[in-house]
């Protein structure tokens, strides 16, 4: 009768790592962007529309963001950490859990999520937990993933259970190596000078935050349980990486640096929130685009904080949450 | 710059607290459903499409959902609970923030939170807090709730900050009082003998969680967390008050307790997961309409656990839940 509770450590599991892939190489840049835009979850239109729209999108765009991925060395080192991830979290968790086998899925590059559940489908596995790398929920990303988990699950009438963990904006674990990442960046700031922090999301067209999606308050929950245990009186939450005419989350990242800028403050923490890895979104826009507009603004100290990617911390969270998830 | 970190209590603040709502009395039924049915969110047609739609079940509804009003007193009470709980709550903060003022809003019932907010526009607050009364996650539920607080918002152009507070499926006081009522429906319970503890949620078209709703994740994360702390081994998570032809999630209340007395159990504790008060989903449809079936079906022991109403520990949660996010 529907779901027991079970402390077994002998029962088979694969756990899936999920985040949205990324190019490996200058050739794979247009058919990233085209399965991007080929999501309904991004685009809310028919798919005939959707189908034409990917492919001007990504027509028109590849060249342009060709040219930032080869200024971050040629390709996305999205899939490389996330399979780092996996690679250390399941080390971690082999020793208590040896029947544990991890791989790691994309929405948008190889191997794609239905792929994945598709070869587990074929091995005897007792669960299967996909855990995907957003800590906040908004339907363009987790809505996706969950989707195309359902699909799959549905299609596959996979013979384990599908356990999907949630959103991990406000996690203990999460908030806390997001802590150390942050007291690690004002190491490099002067605080008896003037300075400001900016928290950094991805934005979303501002109509699916008024259609009612969650992630604009979660990505606040999560900068507000980081500044309780490491209070900042200067600060702002901003939203990078808008593209397109249509309206997006305000304020944006690199309006916010301008603002603060013309303020005279010379001292810049910009703190990504909602990456758990290095892609062109750390890489280029912040580290290239950012840096380089903090600089001819007049700023002096622009500190870029780290993310997780194989952070001990971090990987000590993703063990302990998928642990928390079986036990 | 932006939201800065405060520690002044003398700041004026309004909390809001915002439900589903319900009809007071037989009269109000019809116009309820209406509104229900009305909700974009609920309904994802065009507008003239769901006024139709609306105004077809609401006429062809209200007869028999007036008889279920009929059996529980002639009206919900989740209005009364909910300003109960401002009342409470209130009384619990005035001490430590002599400037915080309570009001209660509804989705489908008056008043409405637009009116709310247009309300405290022409009042000056610092500070508004919208606090949604639905443990998790749903584009149905809480979507349409933060899209009428953007809209209010957007219109209104509120001189204060609006913070809204996120889903709490997880959160420790939350969780905490969850485990006090599970305890307390146990006590009812003759563990020596064969029972089944069945968590029971409203259920969604399936169609939603197809397309990436978080809900029922949500609600397995809550029910998980409840069994950390107090654990059970024969148990399900269940899905009550589906309506209409289309496919609701899986598996059914109804069906699940039909299932298990068939099994020979004659003991069942029913668990209302997500309701915070006591409304038509309890009173009627667990109390009458569920307990009939189990009795048909040979459960000699049919226990419904409590919801919070003004739950003591509850209030202390709800009050320690705004602190957190005005510290």
């Amino acid at each position: 009768m529907g779901k027991q509770s079970t402390k077994r450590t002998d029962l088979r599991t694969a756990v899936i790592l999920i985040n949205m892939g990324g190019p490996e190489n200058l050739d794979e840049v247009r058919g990233f962007i085209r399965n991007l835009f080929l999501d309904p979850h991004i685009i809310e239109k028919s798919k005939i529309f959707r189908s034409f729209l990917a492919f001007m999108i990504s027509t028109l765009r590849s060249p342009r963001v060709k040219k930032h991925y080869q200024a971050i060395g040629g390709g996305s080192p999205l899939k490389e950490w996330t399979s780092i991830q996996a690679e250390k979290t399941s080390r971690k968790l082999s020793r208590r859990n040896p029947n544990m086998v991890f791989k790691t899925a994309y929405s948008y590059s190889e191997p794609r999520i239905g792929e994945v559940l598709a070869e587990l489908s074929t091995m005897k596995f007792d669960r299967i937990i996909a855990f995907p790398l957003y800590p906040q929920y908004s339907k363009a990303t987790l809505g996706s993933i969950y989707s195309d988990l359902a699909y799959a699950n549905r299609m596959l009438k996979l013979s384990g259970t599908l356990i999907t963990l949630p959103p991990f904006y406000e996690h203990r674990g999460y908030i806390d190596s997001s802590v150390k990442l942050l007291k690690r960046g004002m190491e490099e700031i002067d605080t008896s000078q003037p300075y400001h922090v900016i928290f950094t999301a991805h934005a979303l067209p501002q109509k699916l935050i008024e259609k009612g999606d969650p992630y604009g308050m979660q990505v606040s929950q999560t900068v507000y349980l980081i500044l309780r245990r490491f209070p900042i009186e200067n600060y702002t939450i901003s939203f990078q990486s808008k593209i397109g005419p249509v309206k997006w989350m305000q304020p944006s990242t690199i309006g916010t640096v301008q603002e603060v800028a013309r303020q005279g403050i010379k001292q810049m923490l910009v703190m990504p929130i909602g990456f758990v890895c290095d892609h062109i979104e750390t890489l280029y826009e912040l580290d290239i685009e950012l840096a380089g507009i903090a600089k001819k603004a007049g700023v002096e100290t622009f500190v870029r904080a780290d993310v997780f990617n194989d952070d001990e911390d971090f990987i000590e969270f993703m063990a302990s949450y998928i642990e928390e998830h079986i036990k």
